[in-house]
């Protein structure tokens, strides 16, 4: 993988004279960008570009090169790869699209590819994708032509399923400050995959964060523990997310879509920022590229009321509190300036003053005297104070670098792009509120992650999809075996008899206590209620007898199942199921309309930590009535997070369960207790 | 009004030659605009500033000019207005901050100058504001130094109460390639409110559309008849929306923040579309300076597939629709190239097409054979291909012109600022996704809006709250006076009787049948089910005599209230309230924990129309459970909306009604009934 980012030697292939020759970008790019290795030029006819010689064969080439970059018609890929194979050229980018992207053929075609890929152990970046980039070493191997003085070295890796996109997110991350330091385009990811980059940009010095472009994700559980295996941030933006975009993300990047909830849950879980856009993924990598935010505690300093008035509604949408100044700050501040038109507010307004050292020295001041988690500096100015305004944001930049503490500075230039102004600045500009917000937010959240779930002595790895035996017979348990799994693993389970019939339920019902429930048990009875396999509130024997001889009637093959109903308490749904990318995942909701209509749920891979399962609780919207509502006391927090718990582990250990619900769950002022549950086997 | 935007003859006073003065800044601004009226300086000391001399004595200008810019101290400012006032200037913009947005003193300050003015007949914008400008008269009038070239001459104007945000529009709807045509900040809005300026720029022939950013809104109605009088569309920005701005914007312009609730809700009764900051505000802009968007269908045609697939999953946000291409569009495109490695599917994903004459052409059949209601154009190019985009761009504006219809074209260049490319481009620019979705969706919006509450044979005006007489004596009224009142107006109502003892209680109830509610009927017991004022589910004659014994134990001086009990139908609560901005709103949401715990409400000022009464009811989350879930009937959701309509009647047909809640009123499979109600008379 090394050698993909740093070759000493490339030959591209598909080059020729003409004009409208695509893989003649990728030689440009190469020699504008400054890289020093061998560099081969391979077409159909023998000519010259940019001094380099077009040779007319592939043969032509030394043997043992690094890296072969391909763009030719699709079909000509295979025989071309057979040749680097037997060149001893083991990685190769291919751009070309016209696969499995394209038509049945044209996966039949990417077997191929990979058929020979594998004879020869040539690894493969794509095909369909354009861009392995890194600014240390000049490689620039798109074939759109980039202009070297658009991208700026920096801290941030992209590796993205979409050529267009990583280009989108070299260049904002440039203009934003952040600067880039490898990126690659994954395109079909027929060989190397997101987890592949990412496994070694996280171990890449020059790479300090991540942000990733997905339209699917394949191995979602080595994902999760890649980035819990790293102190980096990575940011993802992960498309394809509705029905809208299924058709067309799978012919762009032959990508499935995922469960938009799982990922999310997932993302959560791992620490992973989510980012929406682009926009606000290059916002968070802003944040990120600044001291670290360590809590809520903001200070707004702004040259415009209205822009400080605004930045504070964001600010209280994103979590933050604005804490009161100090009267000793007041003192500080009135030192520095004529302060009578002043009120030291937070947000501070200094819409009347008109010296912009004074910005920067009461940024300072904020920063030595309050020590506030972050400042948000919003500076508004027009043409004729550009360079006041460049002056100040210097020194900005050296307070940051001194303090060690985050300053987001947001300009709103009058007119053209304000970034302009700051192209030689080693900070990030943010040129919106909001941007500047959303950054800081990241990085707070990032920093609250890593104290919450990366404090316990080291990280835990989610691990595979265990493999385990498979049971012969697939199909649904019935309520008994269902209830008895979960009890097996800790889960309270409200008490029960098995009765073979009227007279058995009748004894159980009498020993149990009344009144009770009754429901058969049998596999054929998927939905027990809709078929007539449950009776409830049953008050006394005789009622116990009369529903048991109906229920038998209905279902002579099946045994009954006598349970002591139960009258108080809060319903709460748990449930699991396997996702393809994440493997087995916990969900827990409130009972009835909760997760049917309105449906607030919550999800984590498994297996879950505490801080996991506390967090799924958290989530809910309906959470508060947990806390006891009109009148009733609160729920046992600490039984349901068992019960999560102890859900998560009987799933990991029986991979051959596809589905389990546990609905309802009870929960009451001091304990739990399931009264049903449903398992398919698969 | 049209003086202070077009005015003939200006003076600017608080001009000096010194070069911190903030006031040249207003004449150089009118020079390099192009200002062709008569302009005067006055100032402490005699001089020149730009060829204008500088007069020490605002007794030295003509009597009757038209406009008198005030840049001084605050303390000098009741003084010039009275000079102005005797000279006849009646007209001032009074830039100078240090009023009521900053001290009581100020505030005094303010009295002063509203005495001044009202005596003197002058007409102020201010005190504390910054701009009047009117690019099609060459007025700008704030005094930071603005470029002429960065504000385009177009069709939206901006009323903002703030001088910095008004800038900040002036200048990104410029970039946004929509244009300016007047603006106005209104600061701490002494004399002419916004509703003034709008009152004007709603007939002003060059607006045709109107930005304002408010961070109070005063008369709440007008605002709402302003908006509903006219087809040009207003975008409002409305911040101080929550906790942490209130002191700033109490600071920065005297404002008192609203209940953001009902903002919201009346924007929407209103059509005004609500912008959350100044991005989605002018993506907005940008979307209504294109022609209209009539309905959901749109076609996303891309150069990168995976922009196309961000696109298709931002709008499917936006409830847009992707329609399937008709394989007859495939055919005319396959005509136009060699479609073999494209996949005709909607988004349209043009990535191996180099040729940007085609993407017009493409656009430009697609907008002809399949007439959709939107086209979001997406185009990513790099470096070298500035000029054919530029002349794409050119042919996309010419197509959007003569077809009328829209096409968001977003542009997403490689490096620097995309939107210098299309400087000279009569149409919006958009240079992201989530923008150009945004947009087009704020277009639809309208126009839905103009359908649904337009078309009944023109506007109904909301009228001012109305004061009607008020009662002798505020307070709470009983259960019965409430219920009666409710019933008066058409809201139906469970049946009671009023029993004066237990007897009497007990005969009620053998008449209503059983099982009945007892309630006790006192203007002391506000919330009776907490002092034992309300017993539920009696069953006979027994339950109900003890019942009222025990009550009237407790009241003696309360009589009682029996009513049947209701055992089905679903529980919703109606309430009602006055705004100090809006007057008389309504409220409704589902019963329960839906208003408690999820604030789960919609609200509607008064009167309702049936349209804003149909809104309402869909607009709270839980609407689905009106239409039955869980084996339950669907709700009579007629017998709701009458019911609201009635409601809205009854508030403002009585305004010394401070307060009122039906709660519960349940809705049957036909019908309804109100069970209890809450009024507070002030």
């Amino acid at each position: 993988m090394h050698r993909i980012f740093y070759p000493q030697s490339i030959v591209v292939i598909g080059v020729s004279e003409k004009p409208d020759n695509l893989a003649r970008g990728i030689i440009r790019n190469l020699l504008t960008f400054g890289y020093r290795g061998d560099l081969y030029a391979v077409g159909r006819q023998p000519g010259e570009f940019c001094g380099v010689p077009i040779l007319s064969s592939l043969e032509q080439v030394p043997d043992g090169l690094d890296l072969a970059v391909i763009l030719t018609p699709a079909h000509l890929v295979p025989d071309l790869l057979e040749t680097c194979g037997r060149k001893s050229i083991l990685r190769a980018v291919v751009e070309s699209g016209g696969f499995s992207e394209y038509s049945d053929e044209g996966r039949q075609l990417e077997e191929r590819l990979m058929e020979v890929a594998r004879r020869w152990g040539i690894r493969v970046v794509g095909p369909n994708c354009i861009s392995v980039v890194n600014l240390e070493a000049g490689v620039c191997l798109p074939f759109p032509v980039i202009s070297p003085d658009s991208l700026r070295l920096g801290p941030a890796s992209v590796v993205a399923q979409s050529g267009g996109v990583s280009i989108t997110y070299l260049s904002w991350l440039s203009r934003a400050g952040v600067g880039v330091n490898k990126a690659v385009s994954i395109g079909n990811k027929a060989d190397l995959d997101e987890a592949d980059y990412l496994g070694y940009l996280l171990q890449d010095p020059g790479t300090e964060m991540i942000c990733l472009y997905l339209e699917s994700i394949g191995d979602g559980r080595r994902l999760m523990d890649l980035a819990r295996s790293t102190t980096r941030p990575l940011i993802v933006q992960k498309a394809n997310r509705g029905q809208a975009s299924q058709t067309i993300a799978l012919s762009h990047t032959a990508a499935l879509a995922n469960d938009d909830h799982i990922v999310s849950a997932a993302f959560r879980q791992a620490g992973i920022l989510r980012a929406e856009g682009f926009r606000d993924g290059v916002a968070m990598a802003q944040g990120l590229a600044l001291p670290p935010v360590t809590g809520d505690d903001l200070v707004i300093i702004s040259r415009s009321g209205g822009h400080a008035v605004f930045a504070a509604d964001v600010a209280e949408r994103y979590g933050f509190r604005l804490a009161a100044l100090p009267d000793s700050f007041r003192e500080t501040v009135r030192a520095l300036f004529r302060a009578d038109v002043i009120a030291l507010t937070n947000p501070l307004d200094l819409g009347v003053i008109f010296d912009f050292d004074l910005y920067a020295q009461i940024a300072e001041q904020c920063l030595r005297a309050l020590a506030p988690d972050a400042v948000l500096l919003i500076n508004t100015y027009s043409l004729t104070e550009t360079e006041g305004v460049q002056k100040m944001a210097r020194r900005v930049e050296q307070i940051v670098r001194e303090t060690g503490r985050p300053v987001a500075f947001c300009a709103y230039g009058e007119g053209g792009d304000a970034l302009n102004l700051y192209r030689d600045l080693g900070m990030p500009v943010f040129t919106e509120i909001e941007d500047a917000l959303c950054g800081l937010a990241a990085s707070r959240d990032r920093q609250r992650w890593l104290a919450r779930h990366g404090g316990r002595g080291g990280w835990e790895s989610i691990g595979s999809v265990a493999e385990g035996s498979r049971p012969s017979s697939a199909g649904v348990m019935t309520a008994e075996q269902a209830l008895a799994l979960c009890r097996g693993y800790g889960i309270p389970v409200t008490p029960w008899e098995v009765a073979a019939d009227a007279d058995e339920a009748a004894e159980a019902a009498n020993r149990l206590g009344y009144p009770v429930a009754l429901k058969v048990l049998s596999t054929q009875a998927l939905h027990k209620s809709d078929v007539g396999g449950v009776a409830l509130g049953l008050a006394d024997a005789a009622d116990v007898r009369r529903a048991a001889q109906t229920m038998l009637s209905r279902f002579p093959s099946g045994a009954l199942m006598v349970q002591p109903m139960i009258t108080d308490g809060i319903e709460v749904i748990l449930g699991g199921k396997r996702d393809p990318s994440f493997g087995p995942v916990v969900m827990f909701g409130l009972g009835g309309i909760h997760v049917e209509v309105f449906d607030d749920v919550a999800f984590r891979v498994a297996p879950l930590t505490r801080a996991d399962a506390e967090e799924m609780v958290e989530e809910v919207r309906g959470h508060r009535l947990l806390a006891g509502v009109r009148g009733r006391p609160p729920a046992d927090r600490e039984a349901l997070i068992q019960a999560l718990l102890a859900l998560s582990r009987l799933l990991v250990e029986n991979p051959h369960i596809a589905e389990l619900d546990i609905n309802p769950l009870f929960l009451f002022e001091r304990g739990a207790a399931a009264v049903d549950a449903r398992v398919v086997v698969s």
